[in-house]
This record gives C-alpha cells, sequence and structure tokens, in this order.
C-alpha cells in the first residue's frame, strides 16, 4: 500500500424523506443560491420540497445548468452571486448541477481574471476560498456529493476539464433515494455505468498489495451489477435505489482510491468525446473502457485477472482467454443498461479520432497509472472502438 | 437500509515514516500536553520522533495510562491540564491512551461536578466543548483513531462505561504501520480481535438489504483472517502491517455501520469480565462472542449463514449445522491467534456469572440489535463460556 492521507468531512444525509432536513444544515440569515437544471425538480416535487423547507431564509434561484456543465453558464450564475451578494450555494440536482455550483462557489471569491485558470492552471493556481456548499442529490452517478472535485465544459473552445479542492467539497449533502424513482432509463443507466467505471479507474491499474481497497471496490462493483437491472426493472424499488445511491457514492468519495495507484485514462480520453460530439460523460466511458482494457492487458494483467475472477466468476482459460472474457462481460453489462460501447452506435466518425489524437499530443499528455499513455495508445485505444 | 447520517471528518496521515508530520498538524503556538502510556513509545523510537517534531511548541507531558484506562489517572491528567492552560492534546499510543484522552478532552472542560457524568448519565448529559486532539496511533485494534467514541473504567466502582461524541473525535490521526513492528504477540492478537470483533457487531444481526455495507464488513473480516498469521509470523511485513492497520482503522470508523442494525452486546458482556477480572477487553471480546453466537441463532440466523458462506467457505448441512461450524471457525481463528475463548481458561469462576448478571439486572438493560437481551439471557451467554 502506498502512503496517503485522507480526509472527507462531508455530512451525508441519507434516506427516504430526508429533504426537508436542509433547512437544519443551512446557517441562519444565510442567503442563498439555489442553483438547478432543466427543471426536473419541479416535475417530481424536489423543488417544492427545498422552497417549503426553506421558508424564511433569503432564498435565491439559478436554473438552467445543462449536462456537462457550461463554464459560460457558470459565469452567468457567478454575476448573480456577486450581484445578490449570496453567502450561500445550495445545488439542487445531479452530478452536473452540483459541478457547475462547485465551479461558482470558487470562481465567485477568485481573485483573479477568469477563473478557468483553476482548469488551465490546475497545477499551479489552488483554491484559495469558496463559498459553503450544500447539495439535494437528485441522481447517483457521479459522486461529486462527497467530494471535492468539478469538471466543467467551455463551449466556445470545446473543450471539458476539471479541477479539485478541498474547499468546494459539500458542507452537506442529503441523499433522498425516492429521487430515483422519477429518473428516466437513460439517466438511471448512465449512473450506473459512471459509478461502475468511476471504480475501475481506482482498482484495475496494478497491485500494491492492498487486499481491503480491492475488497471495496469489488463489492461496490457486485453491488452496481446486481441493483442495475433491478433499478431499471422497477423504478419504485427504493432498496434498490438506495443501495445504487449509496454505491454511487463511495465509488469516488477518496476512500477507495487510498493508498492505491489510480488510473483515470478512460475518463480524459471519455471527455474528448464529449467535447467533440456531445456524449453523454458515462457513455463514453463505457466506450472507452473495454478498448482501454484490451490494449492495456498486458500492464494491467494482474488486476485484469483479478477482476474476471472475483466479479465475473472467470476462473477457465489462458490468461488472455479470461481477459478477452472480463472485457467482454463489461461490455455485456453496459449493453444490458442499454449503453452501447462502440463509436459508430454514436455516429462519431473516424476523423474524430484525429482529432482527439492530436488533443493529446499538443498538451503531450501521458495518461494512466504508470503515465504511459501518449497519444500514439490513445489513437489505438480509441481505434479498438470502431 | 436505514435512513442514517454519516460524517467523518478525522484527517488520516497513513504510511510509513509519517510521524513526523504531526507538526504540520497541530495549530502554531499551542500548548500540547502529549499523554502517553507504560513507556513502550520510548522504547520503539516513537516518543523521540514526536519530541523531535514538536520542538518549538510549548510541550508537557502526562504518562502512564493504564490499559483499559483509569478514570482515577484521567482525573489527574485533567488538573494538570487545567494547570498547564494547555490548550491541544496530543495521544501518543494505542486505543486506551486516546480513549483517555478523549474523556480528558471532554472532562477538561466540562462546568458540571464530575465528568463521569457523561458515562453515568450519557443519555442525558452531552459534551459541549472539547479541547482539540491529535493522536499518533502506535497499535491497530480499537478503531479510536477515527471515531469519537471513549470507554474508561473507574476502578473504584469496578465499572467500565462508554460515550460518544462528535467533539472528541482527533482533528488528524497518524498511522504509521511500522509502529506494529515493536508490537508483542500478545497486542497484535488483541488487535487482530478487536477489529473482528468490531464488524461483527455491526454485521451479524438481521438482513436490512444493505449488500454495500455487508460487502464493506466482509472485506474487513476477511482481510483480518489473511492478515492475521502474516503478522504475526513476521512481524516486520510491512505491508501485512499495513492492511492490518487500516483494516482496524475501518473497522469502527461508523461507515460499515451506517444505515444498518448494530448489536454491541458482545461488547457490554466483555466490558463486565474487563471490570471484574482486569482481561484484556480484546480476549472478553473472543470469550463472548462465541456464546452470543450460539445463543442468538435463530434471531442471528440469516446473517450467521451468510457470515459462514462468505468468510468461512460453509456451503454444506442443515442450518444449525452450517451455523455450529461457523462459530467452530471463529472459536478456531481466535485460538490461531493465541487467544482461547472460554471463561476457564481465563481462571473466572462461576460465581462472576451471577454478578455480572446482577449489574444487567440492576440496570434492567437491554441488549443487542433487538434490544432483547436481558440479564437471563447474559446468563446463558456466559454459561456456554463456561
Amino acid at each position: 500500500m502506498y502512503n496517503f492521507e485522507y480526509k472527507n468531512p462531508v455530512k451525508i444525509i441519507f434516506g427516504k424523506d430526508s429533504i426537508p432536513k436542509v433547512a437544519d444544515e443551512i446557517p441562519q440569515h444565510s442567503k442563498i443560491l439555489m442553483i438547478y437544471g432543466g427543471g426536473s425538480i419541479k416535475s417530481n416535487g424536489v423543488y417544492q420540497q427545498v422552497k417549503d423547507a426553506l421558508q424564511g431564509f433569503e432564498l435565491h434561484e439559478f436554473g438552467g445548468i445543462e449536462p456537462n456543465p457550461h463554464y459560460e453558464t457558470c459565469m452567468k450564475a457567478i454575476e448573480m452571486v456577486k450581484y445578490e451578494k449570496v453567502d450561500f450555494l445550495l445545488s439542487v440536482g445531479g452530478g452536473s448541477v452540483l459541478d457547475a455550483t462547485k465551479f461558482i462557489a470558487a470562481g465567485a471569491l477568485y481573485g483573479g481574471q477568469d477563473p478557468w485558470d483553476f482548469m488551465k492552471h490546475r497545477y499551479e493556481i489552488e483554491v484559495q476560498e469558496a463559498l459553503p456548499i450544500g447539495a439535494v442529490l437528485t441522481l447517483p452517478a457521479t459522486g461529486s456529493e462527497m467530494n471535492g472535485t468539478t469538471v466543467i465544459t467551455r463551449v466556445s473552445t470545446q473543450e471539458k476539464m476539471a479541477f479539485g479542492s478541498p474547499l468546494v467539497m459539500p458542507q452537506f449533502s442529503i441523499l433522498d433515494p425516492k429521487c430515483v424513482f422519477s429518473l428516466p432509463d437513460r439517466q438511471v443507466a448512465n449512473g450506473f455505468a459512471d459509478a461502475f467505471v468511476h471504480v475501475i479507474e481506482q482498482y484495475l491499474t496494478f497491485p500494491v498489495n492492498s487486499p481491503l481497497q480491492d475488497r471495496f471496490a469489488e463489492g461496490i462493483l457486485l453491488t452496481l451489477i446486481e441493483e442495475g437491472p433491478k433499478v431499471l426493472a422497477n423504478r419504485n424499488d427504493y432498496d434498490a435505489a438506495a443501495n445504487f445511491m449509496w454505491s454511487a457514492t463511495m465509488a469516488l468519495n477518496g476512500l477507495i482510491g487510498a493508498g492505491v495507484p489510480q488510473d483515470w485514462a478512460t475518463h480524459m480520453i471519455g471527455h474528448e468525446l464529449t467535447a467533440f460530439h456531445g456524449i453523454d460523460h458515462a457513455r463514453t466511458l463505457a466506450i472507452v473502457l473495454p478498448g482501454m482494457m484490451h490494449i492495456r492487458r498486458d500492464s494491467k494483467k494482474e488486476k485484469l485477472l483479478q477482476y474476471g475472477e472475483r466479479i465475473w466468476n472467470i476462473k477457465q482459460g489462458s490468461d488472455d482467454q479470461r481477459i478477452d472474457q472480463a472485457i467482454q462481460k463489461t461490455v455485456e453489462f453496459f449493453n444490458s443498461l442499454g449503453i452501447p460501447c462502440t463509436l459508430p452506435e454514436y455516429d462519431v466518425p473516424k476523423e474524430t479520432i484525429g482529432k482527439i489524437t492530436e488533443r493529446f499530443k499538443t498538451r503531450d499528455s501521458k495518461l494512466g497509472e504508470n503515465k504511459d499513455i501518449s497519444y500514439k495508445e490513445v489513437e489505438t485505444i480509441l481505434e479498438d472502438r470502431l
């Protein structure tokens, strides 16, 4: 196991009918900006529950955060924060709304010219202060409710980039699994795929003798595989929804990644597919991951075999055959959720591969747990997905 | 899954040679009281590492905290805290030292007559403030390094009681697995048994459809079973020591118990064995647990069968046979650590059962996840251990 530091002070309030507790978690006399997305919270009743709970607070609203939230939209929210002198941000929605909220929280107090600096100069410019954030989570998927990471898309330049800071971790996150009841199939499927790949990025690397982290990671994968069909079959299955929601949170709150190598190359490549073609984040991961497993089968060999055996019960055949089976099982899992795993199924033309490869070449990026995936391997991985 | 709230802001600093980082975690100009036990930290070098790191701080010392730390000793430390106007407590040792530190932290700022009130009136009197605590953990076992619970023994009345408060959670805990290298067999064995039973108390109850919590709990149990023999065979196996240490922390930081029923009857009964006979805490658990499993085999049936299958690979036989095998395997595990599981092996006379039973009768306690273990069942459980 590697040395590590771990601290996660987010307060989780989990369970049915827990949304009204939001009022107890926000300091009295706060001037709140409630941030949300496209209005689904109005049709499913969450908007009204929050409004009812927060009577007595000065409450402003900013709606219209997109999936893969836009820098340009966040900048408008930052203007509103400054104008209204808001001092608490409440995200009501899924991971996109929360990611936007994190960017707004840090951007509103940034002393520099442009908060995009946090993305562009991620390793030079650190967040120094941020407005406090609370979250009412309506969609299990990104894990953003219990971490300090945000991913934002800049439309004008077709860039999708991330930054992280403990200062943008939510003070609290309210997780009511009943929010799952009103989700469309597509968002449920995306949530399962997203959480699944979050685990894989922290697990499918190389062994460092960390049996507990491995078992926690495998525990999340197995639970997602079990609960996925249940949630898709019956949206009102509370237990399945709750297990889905808690698994998605645990998939990316830092715990399973503490003390072990991490990959994240699938995410980095996937972000480019979203940037160029607007494909749902989770679906880009389902496209890239099988290629990553295939092309990196040597450097990931031991963990791929362990993954095959412990997750899919694959114990027969040569190493290569077992790895092929593990990849096949992974594809079948995504397909069973209704998520295709090849580029043509999303009408992505071959030329996109060149464009994406060029980006990684320009940035001179080295991805993966060994920092040895250059633009050439990116090209090979994407060609595998044609 | 039950509704739950979970918040654990303890900063974990984990890994080899991490002790000098203590200096970065304590606020400048702090007046520190370093609290420790019987002096093993002097022979293994930890004491000197901490002293070296904290040059420049005003550093006071209070040594001599006992295993099963005494209220009477803590009260002397509280006097010293007040006299020296200490404003930061640093625990350097195992769970007993840290538990004492927690009691001292709350007791020093208590407005009432006697901080024993926190134990005696646990559900009426809450801790309102406490001095900040840091920890350098030298012995994996109790999990005290990542929770807000403390257990203290009052010698004069032969009472061993607990209280909990988020205010006594450490600000940080430094976990250097190399501290395991100098531990005697007995402390290693106790650490494994203690962590094992902590998991069992949160796992071996009744099913509430919480597959992720179950798998995390099982992951800790399996890791403890794997790593136990390694640590006992080779005290300098760093990886085994690290996996032991991290497992013990995860066993009792609230995570696996979030959203599920909890038992703790084994602990409550075990505390009495320590109170009357001074038996090591972990060993009292190893005595009581097999009796608990046996006597509660009906109410715990589903989880006992799951435990048998997933932890010990027991799949054959009738339910009762499988449960018997699971109990047998548990006893064999404790025995393999060098820990006996019956009362006569500790020279506990039969009369002690009467005394302990009488205590639970007087208190009118109802223990266990169903709150249905009265003094009568306590008697039956202890008689099973003769």
